[in-house]
């Protein structure tokens, strides 16, 4: 890759200002480097990169456009012998340790920023919205072909392997997260971790998944009934999908983010669920499975052209059950590409 | 659990102070609370954790003896009714945009420790080898299997698919890191991550990788040969390994980290490859893949009875090929108990 994503970057600092990165999918973001120790200096008009030995190779296979540096001392390759300038480190990442020694062995002055490269990141280039679609179709492939296979007296436990293995199977470098395989009760659980509970007649199932590829996940949940579903699960599971469909019906380039989740809100209201949606509408996938924009959080803010995120409204009945309808979307000016390809309707297994 | 782990923290902290955790590895050690978000208080004389409603019954299920509030604003609910005090935050992991934020809301005097937990962690408890065991166990079982299977003309992605596969298989929650399958020039990269390389006659095959089950993680490497080795990769191979061998021959509680290492070193310097071994020997294993202690980093310290540690030498001659040979260990009194039951010798494929 060019270096045009540092470019982006510099058109934020100024002369005097030295920004210094240390989070690492940051770097990787702007530098395509992907390995694990690394500490990146971008000032106006040009950047250095610092790694060890063990990543110098590669540094210079991803990077060979970049100055790269070697060595185990971060700040003193990087900051050492710059003259005396303001430092713009990453409040939200680096460790308050790190920054009181920065601060207690150099002269320069040191200030903090958040969200200086996460807010370049939130709308994503064509390379990146591709690698996410790659994603999604290797993960919603999976799912349907795992579908087929499940059956009454599997545990949690396995129904995830298979998915997982499915999406391996596929073609995902890893999987985008630890898949949530909740059935029964256990479905009333958010984010509920598979266990040996076996599946059977009568259980909701929700499924929440997604794959890795080159960096970049998917992201997306589906909830089946295995048997047939009784009359309070397919209220539940219609006003859940009802809901996910209002949100994704109002989003466009230009909306604010709490148009949208306001509009989910009102529609589980109607329905009665609205006190059972217990979490955020959604977030931005991305080289994180969770990242900038959170709904909630975005205040006034309204959402751009090429934003990835995801409408996931729930509803948790605890101790009898809960449905989650998932998509990660991509946002364009009338409305929105669905990368996720998967009907709505409550398969019955 | 018990909280025993909390009680063990408390003997270090005194009247009028708080420990302000919000590591989520240690708040798992100390709590066995799974979630993905949460902080814990910890005074001399009790302990509550916050958690988002997200996890609210997880955690009553998790930590059933321990105070729990529930919100968004962890430090809001944790610090705010609390009478003015000393709180000691984690240097090495709370943000310094976090610890900004801290200091200029509460009234309390903030101060900053390193290690607090992770040096309660670095000797394991019989519950903890034990899971580390299991992990082990489930990964050079699945190496075994996976070794039957590889053929020239195999890509290295698709050899560590199948060997993940398999750690799935046999039992692991996943794995324990992304495995690395390296192979001709591309084992002279420590960190290599698999290509499409296609495997072929003559090439050296390194193979890192480990399972996780309960948290807990396993790390071991061995480095094959396609077909029939040429005789400088017997005599690398061999070097490596007889090292290897001299490390662990030493190890047991009470002798010098560095006098491990330099055992280890003098054993590659007498065979001549001590320059292409540019990394550390080991690091500590259990929570986390890498975790305290780092040989290296130890100074004068001495190695304690159940420290899990790995023991890791590797050369690396590049553009031709490396080798390393790695097993993770249990420290005992008179010696170590291996984790990794895998052979030694150049297995030829």
């Amino acid at each position: 890759m060019t270096l045009h994503r540092i470019n982006r970057l510099q058109d934020s600092i100024e002369a005097g200002q030295i920004v210094y990165i240390t989070n690492l999918t940051n770097i990787r973001y702007l530098t395509g480097f992907t390995g694990s120790n690394a500490a990146l200096m971008v000032s106006d008009v040009d950047a250095t990169l610092a790694t060890d030995s063990r990543y110098e190779i590669q540094a210079r296979k991803q990077v060979p456009d970049l100055e790269t540096v070697i060595g185990r001392n971060f700040p003193e390759l990087l900051l050492r012998s710059t003259k005396k300038s303001e430092v713009v480190v990453e409040g939200a990442h680096l460790s308050v340790g790190a920054f009181q020694t920065l601060v207690t062995t150099f002269e320069h002055k040191f200030t903090t920023n958040i969200g200086l490269v996460e807010t370049l990141r939130v709308t994503k280039d064509d390379s990146e919205v591709a690698l996410i679609r790659a994603a999604a179709e290797i993960a919603t492939n999976a799912f349907q072909d795992t579908v087929k296979t499940i059956k009454p007296g599997q545990t949690e436990k396995s129904i995830r392997n298979s998915l997982e293995i499915r999406m391996r199977e596929l073609g995902a470098d890893e999987v985008a997260f630890e898949t949530i395989v909740a059935s029964g009760p256990n479905s009333a659980t958010p984010h509920h971790e598979p266990t040996d509970r076996e599946i059977s007649n009568g259980d909701l199932l929700k499924i929440d998944f997604g794959a890795k590829v080159d960096g970049y996940h998917s992201d997306c949940t589906r909830t089946l009934i295995v048997g047939k579903p009784a009359q309070w699960q397919i209220d539940l599971h219609s006003a859940v999908s009802r809901a996910q469909a209002a949100g994704r019906d109002l989003i466009h380039e230009g909306i604010q983010y709490k148009a949208v989740e306001d509009e989910v809100r009102r529609s589980l209201s109607d329905s009665g669920y609205e006190k059972y949606f217990t979490h955020g509408l959604g977030h931005g996938v991305g080289l994180e499975i969770h990242e900038e924009p959170f709904f909630g959080r975005t205040g006034d803010a309204k959402i751009a052209t090429n934003t990835v995120v995801t409408i996931e409204p729930g509803a948790y009945l605890q101790s009898k059950g809960g449905v989650r309808v998932e998509d990660t979307i991509v946002v364009g000016s009338q409305g929105y590409e669905n990368l996720t390809n998967l009907p709505y309707e409550l398969i019955e297994l």
